[in-house]
């Protein structure tokens, strides 16, 4: 480069939903913003997550200094046990999205080799040549940040994920003056959330949905189940001083319920009165009158601990009679099928069951800025150039008609997609030659126990082989009438049908185990056989074929 | 039966969304309320369409009098080309019911061996025990009927799918006094449409996207493209009037936008001002700000008109800067993803979409009762039992609260679901054993062609044999990387390899023929393989071998 330029380099999360990843690079130096996953789609069969393909950081691995994290959801910070092994840089973010990244990291034997650095809100870190003052913004989860990135060209701000809560329930404000003071300063290009573009008006506060679930909670009849994201720590927050106001116990119930309340208790960032949490064990016998059980699982994921109440097969907890179900979280896109069957699941138990049908008060609100809050921080911030981010091209899109519709930016509005470079110069900014950018598919294990990990080349798939499992189960009565099994390419051509014949039998037990509701249900049981059969067979081959199966109903 | 009673047999439509079907049976005599299909979900690889298990129709075949039809939406029309070869009864419906009837057996060679019998809404038709009269109801398309049937037990009503519009485009109204006089009189059971139980109010009438419709028409600035479902001729005739209104002549685009209008124009229905319309070829070259497209496929289903619209993939239209899409059509959930892909696609182009957000004047209103209307229509007719039908459990559930909650139900109210017949006698209402009820699922051939038919018994799965195409995509290039075709149980093993290898051929076809965006849409390329397989392997090997494409992208 002649003259010094900024470059900034989309790798995910523009034109897509989820797995967000923005590289900055200023000469020889490089930063990341975020390293988030996805969730496969039902069409990405034999998948567990997505990630962003990282080539291009590979290729300058040499010039990267460092991941910078604006908060811990799963969208931002997923895709770090899959990337930090060939990367190798240090993690900064705040204390829970740190505690939540050492968790993650701990699970996959990461931990020790990785350097995380703790950032404080207000405070500024230095890296290279960039600047980046972590800025406090209020979001669904915790200790969530914007960035603002002081560069040899300007500054750029990075909003990560943001709504403006007036009212938020740890009383610790969005940081508007920090926003105000670099729009006085000057500010080169702004990257802002465009999730929920397409909303007109202000995102409710996150207080919106006390009211409701209080109510709720006061006619309960007998036992109450919340559930929620598990990393919505203000909301459990509430849902736990509810319980105690109403004079209920707790109890947390899900990996991710029990895993994420204990990291924020540790903090001291979730506050619990002594004496009011009852042990999983004891959840079954425990008077359901006075019992609220707090369990991850809201979006019915095959296998959650929501989806296996809701079924009768958790160890724990079931849901009966009059009992009280309040789901307060998000039905996203995509997943409303499988949420709605195993809310019917619970309804045919005859419970009463809430979720948001847009009625009355709501029991969910979104942690991002509506339309008003979007020229707010537009109007703020009022950067030379504009490039939305987070969002499929409709929202980046709508976004940026939004930011013209201000006029609050000086120079230029930019809809850029993933792979696509931004540079600014002195001269002004502009499109580059397109990088590698894409989806890399990960079969990390089962979502309940975390294995070793593959990152499969798909390229190498007729080494790894393909095993199709076909099985058509009879609806009336539950039995397997007929299975197929059908592969190739992975299997030893001596013994292939004595593996197969395993197989088939471990099919067997797996459907034998499931109960009737779950064996009408393919999605899950899809899942359960996918990882049944990947433990058995790299138990037996040491192999890892690409496993699809098929359910049918007869 | 020692006492003289009326089974009503519920054999689709209640549990589950789509394929609505309800035998009514008094001594010798049997009748069968509408004769729905349901769209496969994303888990029902390689099946075409679900429709109801009849096997207890078969069982009753000698007894069996008549099929009558509420309306003529797919979910009440769409199973009878595969069932009535099976029973071949006469089919009793509206004259716009009747027509779509026509066309679709028509289509299957079964017109001439069908007796069909147009109904008047208002005047009765006797079938042995049964006396029928057709109410009219308002409702999404035309010459919609709720049924009073009169029984030696007292009348039954069915509502049929409905809104109460107050103001239809047709000023033809809702008859309330019909519900009324039967309320005066007395009845035995009510079935009533639960489908938007869950939503407050009033549902708003048809009128209601005249509004936003003109304004967008009025300020596009190039060509317009609006899309709704094909049976929406209310809607259709709307859009008719608006282009008109503002200059534009009308093209229709698309097997079934063409195929309706058709019908309904041909038989006095739709009125299109002389003129008006431009004809499919000459769409390309009509001067754009002239032009309004009525195009199908609001639902983005693979292979759609809209759909191939959007990637510019259409013989005769296309979407390019600066023109104005609409689509005033509800995205049904499960849809979300493909429809957003399809609008993004759009948005690429820098086309203006609008899409019903919850903001401002609706583009799109449901046409079923909300729940002021479910509690009115509860209240008019005031019936001894009262079951909920058409709708997944819960909202059943919920239709039976809401019924609870009126109290006009003077003896009780039942939440059955599909195969859970009830029986009426003078002692009261009782549930009785279950019959065999359930999803068939059936292999038509693609949407856009129909060939000839299987039925598919998947307890010869093993006899029709397994194909899974397994395709590499390289997502830069649009190149297949590698493809591996696994087969079982049905090729020939002396010349299978060469079956294979035209397999192959095909598939590398499917691919090249595809553009880029459609090669980044694994739905789509899912569903052309599959139908450009199954042409090939049927012509080839006379068989229809399962085929469950699988798409990978490296």
């Amino acid at each position: 480069m002649s003259q010094p330029s900024l470059l900034a380099i989309p790798l995910g999360g523009l034109g897509e939903f989820g797995m967000n990843m923005l590289a900055l690079r200023y000469g020889d130096d490089m930063i990341v913003v975020d390293a988030g996953m996805m969730f496969p789609e039902a069409e990405l069969l034999g998948v567990d997550i997505v990630i962003p393909d990282i080539a291009y950081l590979k290729q300058h691995r040499h010039i990267l200094r460092g991941i910078i994290l604006t908060h811990g959801h799963e969208d931002h910070i997923g895709a770090l046990p899959y990337i930090l092994p060939e990367l190798n840089v240090p993690v900064y973010g705040t204390e829970f999205t740190l505690a939540l990244v050492t968790k993650r990291l701990e699970e996959h034997g990461l931990l020790e080799q990785t350097v995380l650095r703790e950032a404080h809100p207000g405070k500024t870190v230095e890296i290279g040549p960039f600047e980046i003052e972590f800025i406090y913004v209020t979001h669904s989860t915790m200790d969530c940040t914007a960035l603002a990135i002081r560069t040899p060209l300007g500054v750029v701000i990075h909003t990560g994920d943001f709504k403006m809560d007036p009212t938020p329930t740890d009383l610790r404000p969005f940081d508007l003056h920090a926003f105000a003071e670099y729009g006085q300063e000057g500010v080169l290009a702004l990257f802002s959330d465009s999730t929920n573009v397409e909303r007109a008006g202000y995102t409710p506060s996150e207080r919106a949905v006390w009211q409701r679930i209080e109510e709720l909670c006061r006619a309960a009849p007998k036992r109450i189940v919340v559930s929620c994201f598990a990393t919505s720590i203000h909301r459990i927050q509430q849902i736990i001083d509810i319980a105690h106001l109403v004079g209920r116990k707790v109890a947390f119930v899900g990996r991710s319920m029990v895993s994420n309340t204990e990291i924020a208790h540790s903090l001291g960032r979730l506050r619990i009165p002594d004496g009011l949490l009852v042990r999983p064990q004891d959840v079954k016998t425990f008077d359901p009158k006075r019992l609220l059980a707090l369990v991850s699982g809201s979006q019915a994921e095959p296998m959650s601990a929501l989806s296996r109440v809701a079924v009768d097969n958790h160890r724990n907890l079931s849901v009966d009679e009059n009992d009280t179900v309040i789901l307060s979280a998000r039905i996203i896109p995509g997943n409303e099928k499988q949420i709605f069957r195993m809310i019917d699941h619970m309804f045919r138990r005859r419970a009463l069951v809430y979720y948001d049908d847009g009625g009355r008060a709501p029991l969910h609100v979104s942690g991002h800025a509506s339309q008003e809050e979007l020229k707010l921080i537009l109007n703020l911030v009022r950067p030379k150039y504009f490039i939305p981010i987070h969002g499929e091209y409709r929202q980046l899109f709508r976004h940026a008609a939004l930011a013209h519709q201000v006029g609050s930016v000086a120079e230029q509005i930019f809809v850029l997609e993933s792979g696509q470079p931004i540079e600014f110069t002195s001269e002004g900014a502009f499109k580059r030659e397109p990088v590698n950018a894409g989806r890399v598919l990960v079969d990390s294990g089962s979502l309940e126990e975390i294995q070793d990990v593959v990152v499969r080349d798909r390229r190498h798939l007729s080494e790894d082989g393909v095993l199709v499992p076909i099985l058509a189960i009879d609806k009336h009565t539950g039995r397997i009438e007929s299975s197929e099994i059908v592969t190739r390419g992975f299997l030893p051509t001596d013994d292939g049908h004595v593996v197969v014949n395993g197989a088939r039998e471990v099919m067997r037990k797996t459907v034998e185990a499931s109960n009737p509701e779950e064996k009408g249900d393919w999605t899950v049981m899809r899942e359960k056989i996918r990882v049944d059969l990947k433990r058995y067979l790299n138990k037996q081959t040491s192999k890892r074929p690409l496993i699809l199966p098929v359910i049918l109903e007869v």
